[in-house]
Protein backbone atom coordinates (compact mmCIF):
# COMPACT_ATOMS: atom_id res chain seq x y z
CA UNK A 1 0.00 0.00 0.00
CA UNK A 2 3.16 2.34 0.54
CA UNK A 3 4.62 2.97 -2.53
CA UNK A 4 7.48 4.96 -3.42
CA UNK A 5 7.24 9.12 -4.96
CA UNK A 6 10.02 10.25 -7.02
CA UNK A 7 12.46 12.44 -5.57
CA UNK A 8 11.14 15.15 -7.86
CA UNK A 9 7.37 15.10 -7.07
CA UNK A 10 8.30 14.73 -3.47
CA UNK A 11 7.18 18.21 -3.10
CA UNK A 12 3.52 17.99 -4.08
CA UNK A 13 3.03 15.51 -0.88
CA UNK A 14 3.59 18.31 0.99
CA UNK A 15 2.74 21.69 -1.41
CA UNK A 16 -0.76 21.83 -0.07
CA UNK A 17 0.21 22.80 3.55
CA UNK A 18 -1.14 19.99 5.65
CA UNK A 19 -0.22 19.65 9.67
CA UNK A 20 2.75 16.69 9.68
CA UNK A 21 4.35 14.60 12.23
CA UNK A 22 8.02 14.80 13.01
CA UNK A 23 9.59 11.48 13.72
CA UNK A 24 13.64 11.29 14.48
CA UNK A 25 15.66 8.51 16.56
CA UNK A 26 18.84 9.23 17.77
CA UNK A 27 21.17 6.81 20.37
CA UNK A 28 18.33 4.02 20.69
CA UNK A 29 16.06 6.89 21.54
CA UNK A 30 12.95 8.11 19.29
CA UNK A 31 10.03 10.54 19.03
CA UNK A 32 7.51 12.08 17.42
CA UNK A 33 5.73 15.51 17.42
CA UNK A 34 3.43 17.53 15.96
CA UNK A 35 4.26 20.59 13.09
CA UNK A 36 2.39 22.70 11.66
CA UNK A 37 4.98 24.62 10.15
CA UNK A 38 6.45 22.84 6.83
CA UNK A 39 7.14 23.64 3.65
CA UNK A 40 8.71 22.71 0.41
CA UNK A 41 11.85 25.05 0.15
CA UNK A 42 13.13 23.55 -3.48
CA UNK A 43 12.22 21.37 -5.94
CA UNK A 44 15.74 20.06 -7.75
CA UNK A 45 17.13 18.31 -4.59
CA UNK A 46 13.89 18.23 -3.03
CA UNK A 47 14.29 20.61 -0.33
CA UNK A 48 11.95 21.47 3.16
CA UNK A 49 11.76 23.67 5.62
CA UNK A 50 10.32 23.01 9.40
CA UNK A 51 10.33 24.75 12.88
CA UNK A 52 11.25 22.78 15.27
CA UNK A 53 11.54 24.38 18.48
CA UNK A 54 15.01 24.42 20.52
CA UNK A 55 13.59 23.07 23.99
CA UNK A 56 12.26 20.17 22.20
CA UNK A 57 13.15 16.35 22.80
CA UNK A 58 12.76 16.21 18.64
CA UNK A 59 15.25 19.06 18.42
CA UNK A 60 17.80 17.38 20.30
CA UNK A 61 17.34 13.55 18.30
CA UNK A 62 17.73 15.30 14.80
CA UNK A 63 19.93 17.16 15.89
CA UNK A 64 22.05 14.04 17.08
CA UNK A 65 21.36 12.05 14.17
CA UNK A 66 21.05 14.52 11.65
CA UNK A 67 17.74 13.25 10.04
CA UNK A 68 14.32 13.34 10.70
CA UNK A 69 11.03 12.32 8.33
CA UNK A 70 8.09 14.62 7.88
CA UNK A 71 4.94 12.03 8.49
CA UNK A 72 1.84 13.74 6.93
CA UNK A 73 -1.31 11.86 9.11
CA UNK A 74 -4.83 11.23 8.15
CA UNK A 75 -8.14 12.19 9.79
CA UNK A 76 -7.81 8.76 11.49
CA UNK A 77 -5.45 9.55 13.53
CA UNK A 78 -6.15 13.27 14.39
CA UNK A 79 -6.60 12.70 18.14
CA UNK A 80 -3.15 11.28 18.40
CA UNK A 81 -1.94 14.28 16.16
CA UNK A 82 -3.31 16.86 18.49
CA UNK A 83 -1.82 14.66 21.64
CA UNK A 84 1.91 14.58 20.25
CA UNK A 85 1.86 18.15 19.99
CA UNK A 86 1.16 18.74 23.83
CA UNK A 87 3.38 15.94 25.31
CA UNK A 88 7.28 15.69 25.40
CA UNK A 89 8.67 12.94 24.74
CA UNK A 90 11.53 13.06 26.95
CA UNK A 91 9.39 11.76 30.19
CA UNK A 92 7.33 9.43 28.18
CA UNK A 93 7.06 6.86 24.75
CA UNK A 94 4.69 8.68 22.98
CA UNK A 95 4.21 5.99 20.34
CA UNK A 96 2.89 3.59 23.67
CA UNK A 97 0.58 5.89 24.98
CA UNK A 98 -1.09 6.74 21.60
CA UNK A 99 -0.83 3.42 20.29
CA UNK A 100 1.27 4.69 17.29
CA UNK A 101 2.91 1.89 15.40
CA UNK A 102 5.87 2.61 12.92
CA UNK A 103 7.55 1.23 9.81
CA UNK A 104 10.89 0.90 9.26
CA UNK A 105 11.86 3.99 6.66
CA UNK A 106 13.45 3.18 3.64
CA UNK A 107 16.93 5.24 4.08
CA UNK A 108 17.51 6.65 7.45
CA UNK A 109 17.02 5.19 10.61
CA UNK A 110 13.98 7.39 11.92
CA UNK A 111 10.69 5.35 12.12
CA UNK A 112 7.84 6.58 9.93
CA UNK A 113 4.57 6.80 11.47
CA UNK A 114 2.05 4.35 10.01
CA UNK A 115 -2.05 5.46 10.11
CA UNK A 116 -0.20 8.55 7.89
CA UNK A 117 -0.59 8.84 4.28
CA UNK A 118 2.76 10.09 3.43
CA UNK A 119 6.66 10.03 4.17
CA UNK A 120 9.38 12.22 4.00
CA UNK A 121 13.02 10.96 4.52
CA UNK A 122 15.25 14.02 5.00
CA UNK A 123 18.78 14.40 6.17
CA UNK A 124 19.44 17.60 8.28
CA UNK A 125 21.40 20.97 5.78
CA UNK A 126 23.50 22.28 8.84
CA UNK A 127 22.44 26.07 9.13
CA UNK A 128 23.57 26.45 12.75
CA UNK A 129 22.95 30.24 12.41
CA UNK A 130 19.40 29.62 11.39
CA UNK A 131 18.60 26.54 13.27
CA UNK A 132 19.79 28.65 16.66
CA UNK A 133 18.14 31.71 15.91
CA UNK A 134 15.33 30.99 14.40
CA UNK A 135 14.58 27.43 15.07
CA UNK A 136 14.04 27.09 11.61
CA UNK A 137 15.62 23.29 10.13
CA UNK A 138 16.45 22.81 6.62
CA UNK A 139 16.70 19.09 5.04
CA UNK A 140 17.05 17.57 1.50
CA UNK A 141 15.09 14.75 1.13
CA UNK A 142 16.23 11.37 0.59
CA UNK A 143 13.59 9.12 0.27
CA UNK A 144 9.28 9.71 -0.03
CA UNK A 145 6.31 7.32 -0.03
CA UNK A 146 2.48 7.45 0.21
CA UNK A 147 -0.30 5.76 0.61
CA UNK A 148 -0.81 4.28 -3.09
CA UNK A 149 -5.07 5.09 -2.08
CA UNK A 150 -4.68 8.35 -1.96
CA UNK A 151 -1.52 9.44 -3.83
CA UNK A 152 -1.21 8.44 -7.32
CA UNK A 153 1.18 9.63 -10.14
CA UNK A 154 1.97 12.24 -7.70
CA UNK A 155 -1.46 13.69 -7.28
CA UNK A 156 -3.14 13.41 -3.93
CA UNK A 157 -6.96 12.25 -5.00
CA UNK A 158 -8.62 11.31 -2.06
CA UNK A 159 -11.84 10.60 -3.13
CA UNK A 160 -14.06 8.12 -1.26
CA UNK A 161 -11.02 7.97 1.44
CA UNK A 162 -12.92 10.63 3.61
CA UNK A 163 -10.87 9.25 6.69
CA UNK A 164 -7.49 9.26 4.62
CA UNK A 165 -7.55 13.22 3.89
CA UNK A 166 -5.05 15.15 5.24
CA UNK A 167 -5.38 18.07 7.91
CA UNK A 168 -4.93 21.74 8.53
CA UNK A 169 -3.86 22.24 11.29
CA UNK A 170 -5.83 25.87 12.82
CA UNK A 171 -5.12 26.38 16.54
CA UNK A 172 -6.54 24.27 20.12
CA UNK A 173 -8.00 21.23 18.98
CA UNK A 174 -9.28 23.04 15.54
CA UNK A 175 -8.63 21.25 12.05
CA UNK A 176 -9.87 21.53 8.67
CA UNK A 177 -9.78 18.77 6.58
CA UNK A 178 -8.37 18.59 3.11
CA UNK A 179 -11.32 19.95 1.04
CA UNK A 180 -12.66 19.31 -2.64
CA UNK A 181 -9.98 19.63 -5.40
CA UNK A 182 -11.04 22.17 -8.34
CA UNK A 183 -9.38 22.67 -11.50
CA UNK A 184 -8.30 26.06 -12.86
CA UNK A 185 -7.46 27.28 -16.21
CA UNK A 186 -5.46 30.50 -16.42
CA UNK A 187 -7.91 33.68 -17.09
CA UNK A 188 -7.85 35.17 -20.81
CA UNK A 189 -6.89 39.16 -20.23
CA UNK B 1 -15.32 44.29 6.21
CA UNK B 2 -11.72 44.44 6.56
CA UNK B 3 -10.69 44.75 10.39
CA UNK B 4 -7.44 44.80 12.06
CA UNK B 5 -5.94 41.12 13.16
CA UNK B 6 -3.91 41.11 16.44
CA UNK B 7 -0.34 40.98 16.02
CA UNK B 8 -0.18 37.84 18.39
CA UNK B 9 -3.03 36.20 16.72
CA UNK B 10 -1.74 36.88 13.03
CA UNK B 11 0.10 33.49 12.81
CA UNK B 12 -3.37 31.93 12.73
CA UNK B 13 -4.17 33.28 9.19
CA UNK B 14 -1.52 31.58 7.80
CA UNK B 15 -1.16 28.67 10.35
CA UNK B 16 -3.43 26.27 8.11
CA UNK B 17 -1.21 26.16 5.06
CA UNK B 18 -3.13 28.06 2.50
CA UNK B 19 -1.68 29.59 -0.95
CA UNK B 20 -0.31 32.91 -0.83
CA UNK B 21 -0.13 35.78 -3.17
CA UNK B 22 2.83 38.04 -2.65
CA UNK B 23 2.74 41.67 -3.02
CA UNK B 24 6.01 44.43 -3.00
CA UNK B 25 6.64 47.55 -4.76
CA UNK B 26 9.60 49.98 -4.82
CA UNK B 27 10.77 52.64 -6.67
CA UNK B 28 7.14 53.43 -8.04
CA UNK B 29 6.73 49.88 -9.07
CA UNK B 30 4.23 47.27 -8.04
CA UNK B 31 3.87 43.64 -8.21
CA UNK B 32 2.51 40.39 -7.43
CA UNK B 33 2.62 36.73 -7.88
CA UNK B 34 1.92 33.39 -6.22
CA UNK B 35 3.81 31.72 -3.33
CA UNK B 36 2.35 28.11 -2.37
CA UNK B 37 5.44 27.96 0.03
CA UNK B 38 4.79 30.06 2.82
CA UNK B 39 4.74 29.47 6.59
CA UNK B 40 4.16 31.28 10.22
CA UNK B 41 8.01 30.63 11.62
CA UNK B 42 7.77 32.28 15.14
CA UNK B 43 4.60 33.57 17.66
CA UNK B 44 6.20 36.67 19.19
CA UNK B 45 7.37 38.68 17.20
CA UNK B 46 4.95 37.04 14.53
CA UNK B 47 7.62 36.20 11.76
CA UNK B 48 7.09 34.72 8.17
CA UNK B 49 9.12 32.66 5.90
CA UNK B 50 8.78 32.10 2.16
CA UNK B 51 10.08 31.01 -0.40
CA UNK B 52 10.53 33.59 -3.73
CA UNK B 53 12.85 32.81 -6.45
CA UNK B 54 15.87 35.36 -6.91
CA UNK B 55 14.81 35.51 -10.71
CA UNK B 56 11.47 37.14 -9.94
CA UNK B 57 10.34 41.00 -10.07
CA UNK B 58 9.01 40.40 -6.89
CA UNK B 59 11.62 39.36 -5.43
CA UNK B 60 13.84 42.45 -6.84
CA UNK B 61 10.79 44.66 -5.54
CA UNK B 62 11.13 42.96 -1.79
CA UNK B 63 14.95 43.22 -1.70
CA UNK B 64 14.39 47.39 -2.94
CA UNK B 65 11.72 48.00 -0.19
CA UNK B 66 12.75 45.69 2.69
CA UNK B 67 8.51 44.86 2.65
CA UNK B 68 6.13 42.51 1.48
CA UNK B 69 2.41 41.43 1.88
CA UNK B 70 1.50 38.00 2.26
CA UNK B 71 -2.73 37.99 0.91
CA UNK B 72 -4.68 35.37 0.62
CA UNK B 73 -6.49 34.48 -1.93
CA UNK B 74 -10.31 33.42 -1.46
CA UNK B 75 -11.54 30.64 -3.98
CA UNK B 76 -13.44 33.61 -6.09
CA UNK B 77 -9.72 34.67 -7.48
CA UNK B 78 -8.65 31.34 -8.35
CA UNK B 79 -8.12 32.32 -11.79
CA UNK B 80 -5.86 35.29 -11.21
CA UNK B 81 -4.09 33.33 -8.45
CA UNK B 82 -2.63 30.42 -11.20
CA UNK B 83 -2.16 33.48 -13.48
CA UNK B 84 -0.04 35.28 -11.58
CA UNK B 85 2.09 32.56 -10.75
CA UNK B 86 2.89 31.78 -14.66
CA UNK B 87 3.85 35.62 -15.69
CA UNK B 88 6.15 37.45 -14.99
CA UNK B 89 5.50 41.56 -13.95
CA UNK B 90 8.57 42.63 -15.42
CA UNK B 91 7.11 43.15 -18.92
CA UNK B 92 3.14 43.83 -17.98
CA UNK B 93 0.90 44.79 -15.17
CA UNK B 94 -0.33 41.91 -13.67
CA UNK B 95 -2.90 43.96 -11.74
CA UNK B 96 -4.06 45.60 -14.75
CA UNK B 97 -4.04 42.27 -16.65
CA UNK B 98 -6.32 40.12 -14.46
CA UNK B 99 -8.63 42.71 -13.00
CA UNK B 100 -6.85 42.71 -9.43
CA UNK B 101 -8.04 45.60 -7.52
CA UNK B 102 -6.05 46.70 -4.32
CA UNK B 103 -6.26 48.47 -1.03
CA UNK B 104 -3.88 50.63 0.58
CA UNK B 105 -2.03 48.74 3.26
CA UNK B 106 -1.74 49.99 6.71
CA UNK B 107 2.13 50.36 7.35
CA UNK B 108 4.06 49.77 3.94
CA UNK B 109 3.49 50.58 0.43
CA UNK B 110 3.10 47.49 -1.21
CA UNK B 111 -0.50 46.99 -2.13
CA UNK B 112 -2.74 44.78 -0.86
CA UNK B 113 -4.85 42.41 -3.22
CA UNK B 114 -8.58 43.28 -2.82
CA UNK B 115 -10.21 39.44 -3.21
CA UNK B 116 -8.21 38.37 -0.48
CA UNK B 117 -9.41 37.57 2.75
CA UNK B 118 -6.47 37.84 4.93
CA UNK B 119 -3.27 40.58 4.60
CA UNK B 120 -0.19 40.38 6.17
CA UNK B 121 2.04 43.21 5.99
CA UNK B 122 6.08 42.58 6.73
CA UNK B 123 9.09 43.89 6.64
CA UNK B 124 11.92 41.21 5.38
CA UNK B 125 14.43 40.92 7.92
CA UNK B 126 17.80 40.75 6.44
CA UNK B 127 19.42 37.53 6.00
CA UNK B 128 22.01 37.09 2.79
CA UNK B 129 22.95 33.66 3.25
CA UNK B 130 19.86 32.41 3.71
CA UNK B 131 18.32 34.52 0.77
CA UNK B 132 20.86 34.27 -2.16
CA UNK B 133 21.44 30.11 -0.98
CA UNK B 134 18.02 29.09 -0.11
CA UNK B 135 15.74 31.60 -2.07
CA UNK B 136 14.12 31.87 1.38
CA UNK B 137 13.31 34.78 2.97
CA UNK B 138 12.12 35.72 6.60
CA UNK B 139 9.77 38.69 7.36
CA UNK B 140 8.43 40.09 10.67
CA UNK B 141 4.48 41.05 10.79
CA UNK B 142 3.71 44.39 11.53
CA UNK B 143 0.51 44.77 10.66
CA UNK B 144 -2.36 42.31 9.84
CA UNK B 145 -6.10 42.23 8.40
CA UNK B 146 -9.05 40.02 7.96
CA UNK B 147 -11.95 39.87 5.79
CA UNK B 148 -14.74 39.91 8.67
CA UNK B 149 -17.49 37.64 7.30
CA UNK B 150 -14.59 34.71 7.63
CA UNK B 151 -12.42 35.49 10.21
CA UNK B 152 -13.72 36.51 13.48
CA UNK B 153 -12.25 36.18 16.90
CA UNK B 154 -8.91 35.18 15.26
CA UNK B 155 -10.56 31.98 13.93
CA UNK B 156 -11.23 31.37 10.51
CA UNK B 157 -15.28 30.32 10.24
CA UNK B 158 -16.30 30.04 6.67
CA UNK B 159 -19.57 28.95 6.91
CA UNK B 160 -21.87 29.44 4.26
CA UNK B 161 -19.39 31.99 2.57
CA UNK B 162 -18.49 28.69 0.18
CA UNK B 163 -16.98 31.80 -2.23
CA UNK B 164 -14.82 33.14 0.36
CA UNK B 165 -12.79 29.73 1.60
CA UNK B 166 -8.68 29.78 1.20
CA UNK B 167 -6.70 27.61 -1.31
CA UNK B 168 -4.28 25.31 -1.18
CA UNK B 169 -1.85 24.31 -4.10
CA UNK B 170 -1.49 21.39 -5.67
CA UNK B 171 0.24 21.66 -9.24
CA UNK B 172 -0.82 23.09 -12.45
CA UNK B 173 -4.13 24.44 -12.27
CA UNK B 174 -4.99 22.04 -9.11
CA UNK B 175 -6.16 23.44 -6.02
CA UNK B 176 -7.64 22.04 -2.88
CA UNK B 177 -10.06 24.34 -1.01
CA UNK B 178 -9.95 24.88 2.56
CA UNK B 179 -12.41 21.83 4.14
CA UNK B 180 -14.49 21.76 7.03
CA UNK B 181 -13.48 22.33 10.37
CA UNK B 182 -13.22 19.54 12.91
CA UNK B 183 -12.74 20.06 16.81
CA UNK B 184 -10.37 17.50 18.28
CA UNK B 185 -10.01 15.90 22.18
CA UNK B 186 -6.57 14.46 22.91
CA UNK B 187 -7.36 10.88 23.84
CA UNK B 188 -7.34 9.79 26.87
CA UNK B 189 -4.50 7.12 27.48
Amino acid sequence: MRHVVALDKAYRLLNHGPVTLISAAANGRRNVMTAAWAMPLDLSPTKVAIVIDKSSFTRELIEASGRFVINLPSVKIAEAVLAVGLESGRELDKFERHGLETLPADRIEAPLIAGCVGWLECTLIAEPHTQQTYDLLLGEVLAASADSRVFRDAHWEFGEHADLRTLHYVAGGQFFVTGEAIEVRPHQA
